[in-house]
């Protein structure tokens, strides 16, 4: 088999074959195939598009390119969450502690922030001490233990993908859903997972703008994983305006452990709430959702999920206190306020551009090797429809620098707009694909 | 400007501006594009096309990546021919010498033979001591002392496309029209000349297998030629049977001299004859067609352009005796015959199978590395439309090692076809495009 002949046949619009494919995903990994013909490929899917059975055949090799996790020390059924991404997007860190406390194992390997979307590896690591480079070893003992463990993508796991992805982000092919959505299923796959729900974003702040491709993508990431046997739903949700108030690492902990409590904003609150459960009812501690909703409701009334949330951190190197004083996260005390132009209805607060200002003052990172201020970030005080008056505050912005400071304010100011009328109402949940 | 944004915009079928395609041209020159970048490229002109502009402009880069061949010191227009390659495709040995002698110099830049296609370089070297890598100096001095200089690329020319061409041939992005198109008018347009005779080939044998994208072609080269100030016009030429009756390297000299001798074979005859006047017209020697036939016919009736050809032999090296004793030139002696297997009329001679015959006999190369045997070749007898008789000569062998006749055996097997009615008349010269 020749390189140059899989290449024109996706060129010319053919599907792979398992064998082109498998050649194709061992190459990459062992370097028999180089770049160029590599990245050649990449354009060729990107514009030619695979069919489902290509995806499945792409995530399946990519999947073999490591090892697949054995967590068969761990009792019950496995299940993760994972969302493509998103602004003040934090469900994870309260869905976790839900779930173990109801007695779903979460084994939840978890990326860095990116551009303007957010990261969970940096959000824990905002909490001192917390290790999210845990070896297998130590993940799984951390699951039998407290029913969660939180860790990075390890180099055993799909490297294959580690590799492509690297080559996708300078060649311009990011941008395709077979490869999205097999970069995303190799990873969860490997994990060694019984189950998955999926948070497919949608609007300004996600990566796919319009609900119509959210569902592409949403369909196609089910049909993987399903074909693969883990058990995968997906919730399509909205991501015009950032999720809750917090945007930025520490204030977002607090804000999850704020819900924990029994507090927290209302539209975080139903979106981690849809999530957990299906992570219930696919972990079967759940007949139906409406036993699961109560199932997790009781777990935060009854403190039982805020006790774990400090177990969890405890497990991973952290220090567990600060779920009862939050003055031990990192903070920084300079802040200004961003306040409305006029008497209206406030239109919109745009999440991407909320994202990138959160970027500017420190929080999250443009390029992979920058390091991120845990403690800089913004708390987003209205929420779209709100009815002010000229003068209310709408954003706070807590910034170490005042250069950066600078920058974010130009972006904020973009980010939000008062109208005469409230806008439409947008809902949160706005599908469900399985 | 960064590579990834153009490789996007090219992606989402966008238009590329002057800038960004000579910052790839540039960029790939120097190295500062990767190959996977470039590639990445390559493959969403290949799936997205490029406009006429952006064609132009890419020849135009690739024409500046290297220099601008300077012939002012040769007297008069310099009128070159291209053909896009076929099989006994042997033209440019019979015009050059009868335009030089009708007072159009013609600097001939030409390539190898590669894949079933045979090049001028290796028909020429198959001439004793015939020397195709002259320096650009004694090139000129080859034009202005016999009217004609045949030699290979330099580096000096067009050096992006050299590159370029080595990453399409790997990466499976040879077969697009702008591509191609910038790729031949840029060694072309740097030659140095003022005009240009392309001989587009159509069907089995050509790298254009219809006529629709042979046209196309066409269209894209006149055009490229013509926005550059080279006048540029540009035949259709029938591929489908090998043109003449040798094909191979010294047997297709051979055919040559014959031709120049005022006999040899009448497509082939007629095909270089329709392509010499247009350059004696383009060089501005003749008024019109007709004049230009008329004084091509005379040149070689007269003997003066086979006695030229020996003068162009003799300026670059070679033994210009060949012209008066053929038994000069390398052949070889063990040869076989393949005949009619039944009566009816010769319904097809396939010029790919022939080109691939003669490759496996080792007058052609399948990679660039390979070494070729001038000596050993073909010679078709008989041609499409012939009525034969069961054990009539079709096909003769002339071959130096037995293990490669069985190979050249079997495809000329399969390259010939005998049925009860002739083959639909086909024409030689199907268009003309300027």
């Amino acid at each position: 088999m020749r390189a140059v002949d899989v290449i024109m046949k996706k060129r010319d619009g053919g599907a792979l074959s398992h064998d082109e494919i498998r050649f194709f995903v061992d190459g990459v990994t062992s370097g028999a195939w180089p770049d160029y013909q590599a990245s050649a490929l990449l354009m060729a899917i990107v514009l030619r598009g695979m069919t489902p059975d290509e995806t499945a055949r792409l995530t399946d090799a990519m999947v073999h390119s490591g090892i697949r996790v054995d967590l068969s020390r761990v009792p019950g059924l496995k299940v993760d969450k994972h969302s493509t991404g998103g602004v003040g997007d934090k469900t994870s860190l309260i869905l976790a502690p839900v779930a173990a406390a109801c007695g779903v194992p979460v084994p939840m390997m978890s990326g860095r922030g990116l551009g303007h979307t957010g990261g969970t590896l940096d959000k824990l690591e905002a909490i001192p001490g917390f290790r999210v480079g845990l070896s297998l070893e130590e993940f799984t003992a951390a699951l039998v233990k407290t029913g969660c463990g939180m860790i990075g993508q390890t180099s055993q796991i799909a490297p294959a993908d580690k590799k492509l992805y690297a080559l996708r982000d300078v060649t311009g092919t990011v941008e395709s859903i077979p490869l999205i959505s097999a970069s995303i299923m190799s990873k969860k796959i490997a994990e060694g997972i019984d189950a998955l729900v999926l948070d497919v974003k949608t609007g300004s702040g996600a990566f796919m703008k319009t609900e119509a491709d959210s569902r592409m993508l949403a369909q196609s990431l089910v049909s993987i994983g399903n074909a693969s046997g883990v058990k995968t739903v997906a919730l399509i949700t909205d991501m015009e305006s950032p999720l809750g108030r917090a945007v930025g690492n520490a204030n977002e902990v607090a804000e999850c452990i704020e819900v924990l409590r029994g507090g927290g904003p209302a539209d975080l609150i139903e979106v981690t709430l849809e999530l957990t459960k299906r992570v219930l009812v696919l972990g079967k501690v759940a007949t139906s959702l409406e036993d699961a909703g109560r199932l997790a409701q009781q777990a935060i009334s009854s403190g039982r999920a805020l006790e774990r949330f400090g177990q969890i951190i405890d497990m991973q190197g952290g220090d567990p206190r600060v779920i009862d004083d939050l003055s031990r996260l990192p903070h920084v005390d300079t802040q200004e306020i961003i306040t409305a132009p006029r008497d209206g209805f406030l239109t919109r607060v745009d999440a991407e551009l909320v994202g990138r200002a959160s970027v500017q003052l420190g929080a999250g990172r443009d390029r992979v090797e920058d390091a991120v201020d845990f403690g800089v970030g913004i708390m987003v005080l209205a929420k779209p429809g709100a009815a002010v008056r000229r003068g209310d505050p709408i954003v706070e912005i807590f910034y170490r620098d005042r250069e950066r400071l600078e920058r974010a304010r130009a972006l904020l100011h973009q980010a939000i707009a008062v109208g005469d009328a409230p806008p439409p109402a947008r809902r949160l949940i706005l599908d469900e694909v399985h």
